[in-house]
């Protein structure tokens, strides 16, 4: 196992998620929140994850079939998040180096933080150091007691804390670099003497201490990077927050976003400089908007959509999985599933790409320069040839191209002239 | 007259709403707000509801006219909230027990609260218990005067305040519980000697105080609770704290929503759980939505729609007054009126129910498993049969029903094959 | 040229922006920013207004073309605010009197306070008057200092702050009235010894104190009013006010925006009193609702659209360039484009008038009591009488007027009975 090595813990259930589904399975922005938290713990330098799963495990491992560094590890028995790591044991037999070790439930975790934690742990030769948070409200999480000198003493449940230990508001968000295989040592002395019968990972930075290891804390995390997933609220509150970064991210790179509050981003869609965003606009999955585009109000670019350079996508547009190249638009009211459009052509108001006859997707190419009348519906897999012209409410069968230059209408639509 | 009973002002005109409406019929989430205090009246208890009635009183009437517990008083000369109040003891007469006292334009009343403030009034034998509340911002309200003990004293309204009372955030909300028939004492006790020449309400505690009756107040009321209604802009405050109570109780019972903020559900709605709401969804009327449903992003269900289990509604798709059975979907730029979609059917891009023609609606009848094709015109009333297709494009015309299994194509459409 | 007299600066390129644009032609609510910054200078009482432009100078020129009071000089050489100040100088050369020196990227900047400035200025007789804001955090503003007696000192900017100096609230928004021609003698004194090379007109005030002028500075400005657009970011924040200022202007006269968070605006826009407007609503332009009306959820009313008293447009609507008269109504996905909608028309689901043929716009002319069954396409120019009926899925050819009275079908629509 290649190191830095990073552990997820993602075994439990989320009963208040009330679902059926892994709870780290549940989506923020279009992805499942254990991918955020991979993809930080990669972005930290992780070049090995294993992620613990439990409930749901296969589901999980499903989901995240397509990473090929991640590894599973499955937590048999639901005996605490000490005994989750224990379970990558024999996975990290021989490994000798700093593990990452975070929870699956909170999708805001940025790579940032999470690799000055790392370089810091080995930096200062740390036998285990502790990425903690400043927050305005500590309740729920354990509190970060410190000596006079400011130096980590241990960890304080919430339901053990004195008032006193209640006030503290650096917490404990499970954000972990530990020292292999020192950690093993620890968690073999984990016992499980507490009121729910499980072992505690939580005590491991105590016990290190007691055995005289190194052990720190630092306040490396926002408040908001630590939002703990619990609920359907907070993976409501968690979009917010995740939307605001994404936005951020494209505006500083010159991107008009008319208003960010009603407006949906994928963290995956690239979008270039100079292209607006109107209000009321999903774009989700792997979109790609060129420079210049004009999208919304009223927009729903799903996964596959480029827009090239100039494209223009309106009211009411469903796009998915179709290229809209250089100045082609579609204003109002259309949807474009499977297609490609060519260069400047015109999509008219209530075009639909009939791309699905119920058994399988077909392909719809309208050429450079076409135009597409209002209300026409073509039934893919058919061509509209360069500069053709399809009459308003015209429906072009499967397989009846259009000729470049030509001009057809009615239902079937034939070329213009000939007798109906 | 059967009690508790409770008393709900709704005779004014509210004229900074500018409006030729009650003040109290204007909507909140899609219901008079009157409503809503109508049902925390009920919710707190009360088995005869009492709506005084003035300005409008023949809309607040038709308004409330389903609703078999509520009666009406009308107060035909504006002389105050006292005088509203003696004009309900003719209805009253020789009832004895709790009057829950409330106004018709606080619509974030809760039924809760309002059901303790009762309890306590009637444990602890008062003759008048107020419901208060402690707020940031009291100006405009009137404030609750206590002794050094914490003994309620009086109201001071904002325009009498010293400094000091000006200061104070506890609030009278309007909000009482009086035993009756002792508050008709009191309220023959109160004189018109005020700037307005009025009978206020609000004197009756102190004057019950001077009567030797036992008065308390309790801060039972959320701030939130207690936003009167006297602007629009309040109304849109009203209607976001209520999106919040609802979208609350449906993310606790595992509904997920994507992004609260952009998202309208009526109270009134019912979802199950594993159901995902994608932003820019609107949810109005009485709709009913299953288990493992998606809805939106950019849907309109309205009144008397049904999804069930693993229905889908998609962009741009409006549904009313119709059924989606079991794994149906329409997913986008669609419109479903008076229709039921069987169990697996598939609606395409642009399909349309023309359930109106000028005169009626009619129905449209999809049997379950049918393929309706893109753009596709469905006249009601039509039937397409059990696994039959529409091909894009087609009209099908009223009354030409698509026997099951059959495949029709063309304007107006014909099965497939026939000559045109 | 006519006083008093308003100099905007607007030379800047806004480099964070990233952007080819100038900074001020970035739109807030629809509106190049520079737009709403004349609005003010204008509605605070200035005759005449001298925009200075550099970057993009013509684009800005362009942009204000239609301003019959705004006159431009070209700042040629990046010297700073002060040089900016000195380049109007051969325009006012002459003019004796008040000059409301602004900046064009402060949008939020409302006539009111600006007014109230130029007024004070002249009553009082000063020959600099500052308008400044006390702000929640000043970081990035030059700071208002002043004597222990409240009067203005100087202006010092952020980097050169001591600790004391950074923690003044009082800050500088580039807001000043100047006293003509005594700026002159003040702007000939400034120097260029700075880090920049540049001539600041923030030095100007201490310069003219220097000169035993009078000088003075009041906050009569709002912390919200100095947002300065420097950014993207700026920029949606900038529309969040705006839409704030619009809405409750509107919701004050009688309108009701269901959810001002889900509603746009354009600031021309006009509405009547019982219009209500649903969430998911954009209206852009300039558009003229008139009273009673219901817009939304999910409409897009475009420029030069009407809605005349109880008109209707509802979800997945755009309407354009177009007329819908009274109690007229587009319920459901209809692009209405170039078109007149008669009194108590019907405008079924799914309608499209096609308007546009790929080179031309042509009018749709549908007449009162006209009804559009569902799906129809119109394809302009073509007129359908008064109480003619076009039946769903129909496609009205262009010139194929439909009488009145005549109920036509098919596609292409005939008169119903006529063999096809």
């Amino acid at each position: 196992m290649q190191g830095p090595v990073a552990i997820i813990l993602a075994a439990g259930q989320g009963k208040r998620m009330r679902s059926d589904r892994a709870k780290v399975l549940h989506e923020v922005c279009g992805q499942p929140m254990i991918r955020y938290v991979v993809d930080a713990a990669r972005g930290a330098g992780a070049k090995s994850i294993i992620v613990v799963v439990g409930f749901g495990a296969d589901q999980v491992r499903t989901a995240l079939a397509d990473e090929p560094d991640v590894h599973f590890v499955t937590q048999h028995r639901q005996l605490g998040t000490g005994d989750a790591v224990i379970a990558c044991r024999p996975l990290l037999d021989g490994y000798r180096g700093p593990a990452l070790v975070l929870v699956g439930d909170e999708p805001l975790l940025r790579a940032g933080p999470l690799g000055d934690l790392l370089q810091r742990q080995q930096f200062e030769q740390l036998d285990c150091l502790m990425g903690t948070a400043v927050v305005p409200d500590p309740s729920g999480f354990g509190r970060i007691l410190r000596d006079s000198a400011g130096r980590f003493l241990r960890i304080v449940e919430q339901r053990d804390c004195t008032p006193e230990e209640a006030a503290i508001r650096e917490i404990n968000p499970s954000c972990y670099v530990f020292e292999l295989p020192i950690l093993w040592d620890a968690l073999g002395r984990l016992d499980t003497s507490n009121a729910q019968g499980e072992y505690y990972l939580t005590d491991a930075p105590e016990l290190l201490i007691q055995m005289d290891r190194s052990v720190s804390a630092v306040p490396v995390l926002d408040a908001e990077d630590v939002l703990g997933v619990n609920t359907r609220e907070h993976l409501a509150e968690a979009h917010v927050v995740m939307q605001r970064r994404i936005q951020s991210r494209l505006m500083d790179d010159g991107v008009s976003i008319v208003d960010p509050r009603n407006t949906s981003i994928d963290g995956r869609a690239e979008i270039g400089p100079e292209t607006t965003i109107y209000p009321f606009t999903v774009i989700s999955g792997r979109v790609r908007i060129g420079r210049g585009c004009r999208v919304g109000p009223f927009s729903h670019l799903r996964d596959g959509t480029v827009l090239e350079d100039g494209a223009e996508a309106g009211a009411f547009v469903e796009v998915s999985q179709s290229t809209l190249e250089p100045g082609s638009r579609a204003r109002h009211l259309a949807y474009l599933g499977n297609a490609r459009v060519g260069e400047g052509a015109n999509i008219g108001a209530g075009t639909i790409t009939a791309n699905f006859d119920g058994r399988v997707k077909a392909q719809t190419l309208i050429e450079p320069g076409a135009f597409i009348g209002s209300g026409a519906v073509l039934i893919a897999p058919v061509t509209i040839g360069r500069g053709a012209t399809v009459g308003a409410g015209a429906v072009v069968p499967k397989g009846k191209d259009v000729a470049p230059g030509q001009t057809v209408v009615g239902v079937p639509a034939r070329p213009i002239g000939e007798s109906e």
